[in-house]
């Protein structure tokens, strides 16, 4: 799958969840119209949905265009890299009483941008593993 | 573009590919026929292209089907977070020549695995910025 993958074991389903509760950045891939988006996000867990926010422009143009998103975090621990995915379905929230129940109003800036838009992903699947990639090359001969 | 975000800065394309040159773990995002993959990788720079390697099996499929990728690096520096990222088109690399002048071999391995497929990503753009994201979030009320 990755390459100089060495060895993985897979994560179970409640460490994941537990690393993504210990985390409040991620990564967010969407598909676009002429490839994908990548980009770092913060975002906040609430009965095994994530939650994020957007300040309006493209990305949430892709979001809705492209629904079916990917979100992963990663770390290193004891001389092993672990990474957690969780694929699924992003829908923006309309409803006051679900952005509030959600937890993402917790999500404070400093900015004083208006127009947030709050965007949940609910999981298809969420995985994670642990592997072993190269710290350090060989240079290049 | 980012929630949280409340301040980010441009970074230079030379201090883009410097940051990419010192990196050797990268995610990479793909699009896919029903959404977008995303996984972490190794990779190393040779003449400002992009290489990788990856074992046999879907994600590569997902990468001839769905050329246009996304791979991002990106850390903490002074407090700030950034992020650097490289859109482009990956093919899969045919001739001997080609592979052994990438330096994509020093990509050495523990491994046994004898079939490697060896992917160059063309950068059509490398962006950088800073930014600030939360480290810790309030309580979900």
């Amino acid at each position: 799958m990755t390459l100089a993958e060495t060895e993985h074991a897979a994560i179970s389903l409640d460490e994941c969840w537990a690393r993504l509760n210990g985390e409040t950045v991620a990564r967010l891939a969407v598909a676009s119209d002429i490839g994908v988006e990548i980009f770092p996000i913060n975002f906040t867990v609430h009965d095994r949905a994530i939650y994020l926010r957007t300040a309006p422009g493209s990305k949430l143009v892709d979001l809705i265009k492209h629904p079916m998103v990917a979100l992963e975090i990663d770390g290193r621990d004891a001389g092993m890299h672990w990474s957690v995915v969780v694929k699924g379905e992003a829908t923006r929230l309309s409803s006051d009483s679900e952005i509030e129940a959600s937890g993402v109003l917790a999500l404070h800036t400093a900015t004083s941008t208006a127009k947030w838009n709050y965007v949940r992903i609910l999981p298809d699947s969420v995985t994670g593993r642990q592997f072993s990639l190269l710290e350090q090359l060989a240079p290049p001969q």
